[in-house]
């Protein structure tokens, strides 16, 4: 709900192979975006991320004399890395990483909560394939949510796109964590301390924190053993039933609030 | 995420006008539901919930030789004021409402705020025209909301269902508030204090929090100036920027966790 007062100007998202030294080779789809539907008009700024932290001001370049030429757009400078504002958050999305381990829910559920959870600043979703995941996602899936969260990116004016990972297995996901330095939260049913008590709690200060939301019906009792096996504490999001789409939310809206 | 595990009887929702001594007068579409939907056996048992905090445990009476009578429950137990699980929850709905104010968004946004706010144990819902509001809505908006209300507040065991208002102007909205023993929050742009550092902080406890959020592109100056005459103190939702449909999920997310 806060909107950047001081910034106007319009953000695509661009590929870092895109760039090329001071230049950016735009695609057609950027191209019609930024020349027939917002319309800019030749010499008119715009901002492109390129998904790393990297925020760029570019002026697109209009040709009308060669309009089979590769559409380009001039880099006028690299807004990085970073000292108010959006850039504050963007050093902040950089130092504290978010990652959500998600037990796929049935239907299309996955997709509200890629957008809503890229709204709360996660850095990296795992979608799990747990013991009651009740259908495998087709592929196309994937693509669809890394879109989701590329559009969610740009209109929560995020530098960073959150990293959606292919479905896999949770003792796949659980056994290629990273091990440093990180705050491991597994969402339990039953009398554990609530998220919120274990946040703030005065332990040493992790630079990611890893959650894992389980799905309809929760975690099996076999795969709360391995995430105990590997160093997950066991937390409670409160004593309301939750849907399995509304749970990362509230998940993410508690972990984003205490830092 | 945390389902009753020692109750799976089913759960319908009745008017208290339904009542009559120790028997409840089913409509046609809940007899529907409890004998051709899932199939209950005659002297099966199921739950009733009248929306004021009581739940009652029912005996279903199916009586084939009259098919044109009104069908009819049998009330076995009323169980309440409750001690322990769901009745803690139900007495804890009763002595902590949680209010929400929360300005119209375009499209049928509403119904998902309705929802999630339902699961998290919303008590009151006031949708509120705002400056920046752009449609009115339409009167069949109303029961819509309502009928998805009670169908989350079933789904999540609830035994309260959130009343929802008719969407009125913030100005009316406002002056109708109750003014005995509430807290009142509104969520403004800016650098206030964090909402979770206002609901921690050493104030008096209020027995209603009154959350008030914002339309896409926030509150105008004569509504916050408005909020602030109204006793409402101005909280931040973080630096994340949320769709509206987003922050008042966020926000009872915070309120929840701190009760």
């Amino acid at each position: 709900m806060i909107t950047t007062l001081l910034n106007t100007l319009q953000r695509i998202t661009i590929a870092p192979s895109q760039i090329h030294d001071k230049y950016i080779a735009l695609t057609p789809e950027q191209h019609h975006y930024l020349t027939r539907v917002i319309r800019l008009q030749p010499s008119a700024k715009f901002e492109a991320i390129d998904g790393t932290g990297k925020l760029y001001l570019c002026e697109i370049i209009i040709n009308s004399s060669q309009r089979t030429a590769v559409a380009t757009a001039e880099i006028i400078e690299i807004m990085t890395p970073l000292v108010s504002g959006a850039d504050l958050l963007a050093s902040q999305e950089l130092t504290q990483a978010i990652t959500l381990i998600c037990a796929l829910p049935k239907g299309n559920n996955f997709d509200d909560i890629v957008r809503a959870c890229t709204e709360l600043g996660v850095t990296t979703i795992l979608p799990a394939i747990s013991d009651r995941t009740l259908l495998n996602p087709s592929p196309q899936k994937l693509p669809r949510w890394r879109k989701i969260a590329q559009e969610a990116a740009e209109q929560s004016e995020r530098l960073i796109i959150p990293t959606i990972a292919e479905p896999q297995p949770l003792q796949t996901i659980f056994s290629q964590l990273p091990s440093e330095s990180s705050k491991y939260l597994c969402e339990a049913r039953g009398e554990y301390p609530h998220l919120l008590s274990c946040l703030q709690s005065n332990q040493p200060i992790a630079t990611q924190t890893i959650l894992a939301i389980g799905p309809e019906g929760g975690w099996t009792d076999a795969e709360i053993d391995l995430a105990i096996e590997h160093n997950f504490q066991l937390v409670s999001l409160g004593r309301h039933i939750l849907r399995t789409i509304t749970a990362p939310i509230v998940a993410l809206s508690i972990v984003t609030a205490t830092r």
